[in-house]
Parts: structure tokens; C-alpha cells; sequence
């Protein structure tokens, strides 16, 4: 998908919601569970019950790889029933030395036919180089994420930048806005206005929207440009809000309320 | 496997090599291509060759991933072939906010069984301490890595101090020489003895040797402690030794020309 084809997307839906798809089997109604593939099952449902209301699904491949091959092949399942009119994000958080890298993007890129890939920037251009040789695909960088953690080394100061800065400074060089983004956590405004100041042209990926505390309207205010340039990622406030027969229903309208809120942003955007 | 008995084995075969199993289907023998398991048989075959000369096996999760499901299958009858004199790390280069970190632990702790898992320091303290949640199981944290693009991050300056420095300061508060070692790239002695300076009582897992230009005599001058601390990695100088039916007894014979130039290291080790 170019981006091009997003922002229409995202114009077409009035929305810049992402649905993150973290299938626990601890967390899913019960009923699933006897099913032959219930991790498949469950994201089968939430997808047919939100794609109306999201531009974007985000599979975390951490919560199919515990169940082994298996786990693997409801990952596959489940991005190949993404509807093509939605970005495909694989939350993967990638990222090694360059033959390694190049074969991370094959996996994802060609055995899984994800449109995007989170990868991860410690490892320098080498790492991250190998993910953007695909026509129409995406690395989304980490940049500045929602965790307590990320002020341990994402804010260190190398020559007056935060070490979150240096990461768009440079990787800036390594790929246009048309073939990367950022995660930029939304847990503080001030930092978002920063990121968005050193990458005025890039997507943001934002998580931390609703059970990690951010704040939608916030986000927009500090981290928008004219074309949008963000998808709002939601997980656990969607997919679970509830644990019962009614969890596609109760997720439904979870992500409806979000796209009400998105529509009267989009209206707003001059594009 | 603990620090003790690590160390035990190391004394027991006179070495600290590491096997990197980096199985590659355009460069494994023609021959194995016709079996039902070409991934699997050939690193089965590698690790039957090498295993009295290794410490420890690297199976390098992105040429297992690369295959999809059944890719998955190899890498699981992989793990769980390694003899279990010898250390499994599994390298994915792993690390997200906690509850998924906590599901890629699962992955590889119990599903997997491995022993020990690369994991990218970027995302901080919490995306890392659910992986140090595990009896006997190892954290080997990205310090300094041995590829080009470590300039572009590693070496920036916070607070007097590196970030791969940084990296290594705050870590070691997050768990100790028992359960956590830090991968130090071989390309350049001063820096292996900073990150020693820094980490005395720590194991490294050394890449670079070989294929990527280190050399063993100088890592050890400038890595080595008095338990060794150190296992060194070597992949494509061993595993693709030969590319053709005798590739198992090639890849022996490397592995023997290693152990034997590391046991005249060892025996001078005071342990």
C-alpha cells in the first residue's frame, strides 16, 4: 500500500484507527477455545466486526510465536484475511545484521505478505537498510515508545539530541516518508511535538492511546501534519472490551467511538 | 544451564566456541534439499559433527522464520536436538513492552526450551526483566555489535560515556552475571576491553570472529576474565565449510582447528 493509497483510505473511512490484534488465549471468550484455531478464530471476528472503522490492523507476532508453528500459521491466517483496503502492520520489532535483516523481510514481506514491519534501530543503517528494498512496503522505526522503560536510553542526550531524536535524525537519510514511519509513543505531548518537529513528512505509528494513558485528542493537537500523518493504534480497549459471546459486538462499537472521535479530526485535515 | 555448569563445560572440551546455525537453503548441500526436512537435517548434521568442540549453538531464528510454519517445526526439532551439554541460544533479537516480551520469554523458555535468547536493549528496563523471569534461562543483551551500522547508535556520546556503555551500566543493575551476558562485537580490541572494564564478571557471546574479520587471539587478550567470560560465535567458517556431500566432516574440521586454538587459551585460564 503507498501512501497515498493510506490517505485515501483514511479519508474514505474518516478514521486513522489501527486495531492491534494480541490474541491471549487467557484473555478470549471462552466459547473460542474449542474451535480448531482459535487464535484465528478470534482475530477472524474482531477484523469482520472492525475493519469498517480502521485503516490499519497490527498483529503482535509475540502472542502467536509462543504457540510454536502452529501460532505461526494462525499469524499467516490471520494477515492473509485483512481486508487489501487495510494497512497490514506486523509488530514484530525486528532487526539484525544485514543477510539476517534481509532475511526478517523476506518472512514478512513475502511468506506473509504484511504490508508493514516494526523494527527495531539499536543496530545502526546495516540493520535496518534490508527492510526497505520492497516496493510498497513499510518499516515502521521504533523511535520514541509508550513503555516506562523508554526513558532509560531513548532520552540520553549525544550531542544535544535525545538519543529518540538522533534515531530520526538519521534514519531520515535511509528512507522517505513514503516507505517509513515511526512508532512515537503518545504518553507525552511535549515529546510528540519534538518528534514531529525532526520528521514533519513521516506516519507515526502511535500506541499507548487508551489502556496506556494517552489521550486522542492530544496526540492530533501535538503530533499531526496536513496529510494526518498518524495511525492511532488501539489493542486491548478494542479486543477486550468484553470476555463474553459479545466480545466482536462490544469490540464493534469500541472502535466505532474511536472513529467518531477520528472523523471530526479528519474533517479538519487539508487534504 | 548455570554459570557453574557452563563454565564446567568449557573446561571439560577446552573451548568456548559458539555454532551458529544459520541454515541457508541456497547455500546447504544440493543433497539435503530432497529431504523432508532440508532445515533441520542440516543443522542435525552440523551438530552431530560439532558438538564435542562447542560450548554452545546459536540457531539464528530469521532462517527458520523465513519458512513459514514448517520453518517454526525445524527450529523447535532443532533446539530440542542440541545435546544438553551445550548451551541453546536462541538468537531473535527480541524485546517489546512487558506483557509482550513476558509472550516471547514463553516462546522461546518454554515452548522452545532453549537456554538463552538475544534480546535489543532499546526499549529499556521493563521490556527486558520480563525475559530475566526464568530459572537458569539467559538474557544476552545487545551491547556493542559487530556490523557496520553500531557506529551509527552505539557510539554516541551521553554523559561521557557511549551508548553501548549506557547500555551496559543500567543493565547490570537489571540482572547479574548468572542470568545475563551482553553481546560484544570482535571488530575492534579497545572497545572489547571498554565493555570488559565495565563488565568484569559478565559472559560475552563474541561475533565477528572469522567470516566478519575478528580475530580470536585478540578477543580473548582483550575480553577474556579469569572464568573465561567469554563464548565465541562462529557460523558461515564453519556450517558452510563445504557445500558439498562431505560438508559435516569440513565443518568438523573447522570446528576442531577453533577448539584446538582455544585450548591453549583455556588452559591458561585461572579457573
Amino acid at each position: 500500500m503507498t501512501k497515498a493509497e493510506l490517505i485515501a483510505q483514511i479519508k474514505r473511512k474518516e478514521s486513522f484507527l489501527c486495531v492491534g490484534l494480541d490474541p491471549d488465549l487467557s484473555k478470549i471468550p471462552a466459547h473460542l477455545l474449542q474451535t480448531a484455531d482459535p487464535l484465528f478464530e478470534f482475530c477472524k471476528e474482531i477484523i469482520d466486526a472492525t475493519h469498517p472503522y480502521a485503516v490499519a490492523f497490527k498483529p503482535n507476532t509475540a502472542f502467536f510465536e509462543c504457540h510454536g508453528a502452529a501460532g505461526w500459521e494462525s499469524l499467516r491466517k490471520t494477515i492473509a484475511y485483512i481486508p487489501k483496503d487495510c494497512l497490514v502492520i506486523a509488530d514484530a520489532k525486528r532487526g539484525d545484521i544485514g543477510n539476517t535483516s534481509a532475511y526478517y523481510a523476506k518472512t514478512f514481506f513475502e511468506h506473509m505478505d504484511a504490508d508493514a514491519l516494526t523494527v527495531a534501530p539499536y543496530m545502526g543503517s546495516d540493520s535496518v537498510l534490508p527492510f526497505l528494498q520492497f516496493d510498497n512496503k513499510w518499516v515502521i522505526l521504533l523511535a520514541l515508545t509508550s513503555n516506562e522503560g523508554a526513558k532509560d536510553f531513548q532520552f540520553l542526550e549525544a550531542d544535544g539530541k535525545a538519543l529518540f531524536e538522533q534515531v530520526l535524525l538519521r534514519s531520515s537519510e535511509w528512507g522517505s516518508p513514503e516507505q517509513l514511519m515511526y512508532v512515537v509513543g503518545a504518553t507525552r505531548a511535549e515529546d510528540i511535538a519534538r518528534v514531529r518537529a525532526l520528521a514533519p513528512d513521516y506516519f507515526f505509528l502511535v500506541p499507548g492511546v487508551g489502556a496506556q494513558g494517552g489521550d486522542l485528542d492530544t496526540v492530533v493537537r501535538y503530533g499531526a501534519n496536513e496529510e494526518c500523518g498518524l495511525l492511532v493504534n488501539s489493542s486491548r480497549a478494542i479486543i477486550y472490551a468484553s470476555s463474553g459471546q459479545d466480545f466482536a459486538a462490544a469490540a464493534k462499537k469500541e472502535a466505532l467511538k474511536m472513529q467518531a472521535q477520528m472523523a471530526l479530526h479528519v474533517q479538519r485535515f487539508k487534504f
